[in-house]
């Protein structure tokens, strides 16, 4: 794998950390409801209106309770107050940034999830995960529409040696036409997520149903697989190894999905994208196969230079995308160039996020539009 | 919901309480391997050869931790002892019992999950899971066969103001022959689980995939929904309110799966069956509507009495299962009763195991191969 590359993430991941923005603090209101992923039945943890977030943790004999947000719990801590009923309680010191967050719990120095909300694989674990309502949610709610389905397959893998799990979206018309086929955006999650993450942290179906239930996309299939695919855990991001996961995705996810659901097996009808180190995986197969793979996808996982692609009559759109506290100007400055040498090259900037969900559910929602046309 | 049956459940998982079996303690093999539940490149919990567990947890700050294993941690704990480097282990002190077992981690008074495994939805709340090889585990493995699918589908739900999740299995030839038309099993996890418990917990897919391969069953699907519909967070099982759910199942999603599903959509070809408490929604909502199912299945779930039921022409099976750590009589006896009044009833009894998931597991194996023939 690409060594500048993964030394862009490792800055990109450092920045996330570093750049945590002072917010003001406006008088709290004290309209608290349970976070939208809580478990069912659960209260805590809960969200206001103006996006401040408040824990509560039973935990009658410890010394210290901690709440910790982000990307392996890399945005500090705010620390939790005891009760005299044994719970412990804290209300974040400002708002929080709109979107999906990442966060765990640190009970006297050891790590555990809130007992309140579901979990979501990140960081090479399971994490909480708590939701601030959006100005822009609208895009990814569920709503009352016709709805696609999220299909589990297991395919086999001789590469590996075993069956391998994938999702594959249809969207809601798959199962009445029986003759309509569909491209294919082959989809993958960042450094430490799983097969999971696209529609649990970033509600990829939800945005696919209502983009369609608008008429504002022609529907396509969305294939989501594991993109770890060797044992990282010695040397992290630097043990990572492209080809295996390449020969999983290309020689036997690929050839299963074309046999098994209707779709346009050809290059022209099949796009790769990736948020974070899955834009680095696009990057790196669509450029070692150029035959498999029409349109590209970086999203917050860095851009193409025109001196890279061997044969751009082979390339229909480049797409790269990251939130305004990334690097826009680098992915903007990027799709310029490539525009200048000819490319259909589009950038696109998520106004006030950073490297996370809410940045990926805009990219998602503006990729789609552009996908197959 | 009938009083008497809640009595039935309750006394139940009071006697799966207080029956932990004193086991012999032979010494202990050192050929522990990670548990297959475990995340990605996780370690612990480990599992050995006789089925002895090894748990570790990092809480370096710790006063005391424990792991207590059971339906909410019911049966007992295993205390750990605290390292030199800040971690905390302990071997349980006998062989656990063969298959799947929820537990829970106690640190400092307070209740988390074990950071190494994955959790599954249980007792209202998502648990930690460890799996224990168990002698006949081949029905349930994951093999070198034709898979079907699991499709995580959003239904509409007037009755409940929003789009409702449910899963569908699939048979791994449903896609091919497009003229093809299935029967449909819906079967209920138990009490405090969810819709995700029979696959996640169960592997109902897999012990489907591996019958059909070996040409044991006739293919159908099987539906799988959230059954506790109204909110019970106050008063729990007391609170329980099946008419919601019937309303759900009933009026909503069996439309939904027969207009979406190339089903067969007609009495004859319906069943439903449930574990523990979704036993009993199965005995209460099959009696109270003989024009919709012609197939019943209570595993750990209680049993059905003749003069119960008002129309025997429209009964095509009456299964009943248990472990034999339950009331194994009390199944045997109600089908002899039931074959008596002449119905077709089949008792199974679970040999060595609990109010557990090898229980149910090996019920459906069984059921399966009863259904719709």
């Amino acid at each position: 794998m690409n060594k500048k590359l993964i030394v862009v993430l490792l800055l990109t991941l450092t920045a996330v950390s570093m750049s945590q923005a002072q917010t003001s603090q406006p008088a709290i209101k004290e309209d608290f409801k349970p976070s939208v992923l809580n478990q069912h039945m659960q209260d805590y943890p809960m969200v206001n209106s103006q996006g401040y977030a408040r824990f509560r943790i039973i935990a009658p004999e410890a010394k210290s309770v901690v709440v910790s947000l982000g990307l392996g719990g890399t945005r500090g801590g705010t620390p939790l107050s005891k009760a005299d009923d044994g719970s412990w309680m804290a209300t974040t010191a400002g708002p929080l940034e709109e979107g999906f967050h990442y966060y765990r719990i640190t009970v006297d120095g050891a790590t555990f999830n809130d007992p309140g909300t579901h979990t979501f694989y990140g960081s090479v674990r399971l994490e909480s995960g708590i939701e601030i309502p959006a100005h822009d949610q609208d895009f990814y709610t569920l709503k009352n529409v016709p709805h696609g389905r999220v299909q589990q397959i297991l395919f086999p893998s001789p590469g590996t040696s075993t069956s391998r799990r994938a999702f594959v979206y249809t969207p809601p018309d798959y199962d009445r036409d029986q003759k309509k086929r569909y491209p294919v955006l082959y989809l993958q999650h960042g450094w430490g997520e799983d097969e999971t993450a696209w529609t649990n942290q970033g509600r990829a179906h939800l945005i696919m149903d209502n983009l369609i239930a608008e008429g504002k996309i022609n529907p396509f299939l969305i294939v989501m697989t594991y993109g770890m695919t060797n044992d990282v855990r010695m040397g992290g991001m630097r043990d990572f190894k492209i080809e295996p996961f390449q020969t999983v995705l290309i020689d036997e996810l690929i050839p299963y999905i074309d046999a098994n659901f209707r779709t346009n097996a050809d290059q022209l009808h099949r796009a790769m994208a990736g948020l974070s180190m899955g834009g680095m995986e696009t990057k790196t197969i669509t450029l070692a196969r150029p035959d498999i793979f029409s349109h590209y996808g970086l999203l917050s996982g860095g851009t193409y230079n025109p001196t890279e692609i061997k044969d751009k009559s082979k390339v229909k759109l480049i797409f790269m995308s990251c939130g305004s506290f990334e690097n826009p100007d680098g992915v903007t400055k990027a799709a310029a160039v490539l525009k200048e040498a000819g490319f259909n090259a589009v950038s696109y900037v998520s106004e006030g996020t950073r490297h996370e969900f809410q940045t990926w559910r805009r990219s998602l929602y503006q990729l789609a539009q552009l996908l197959f046309r």
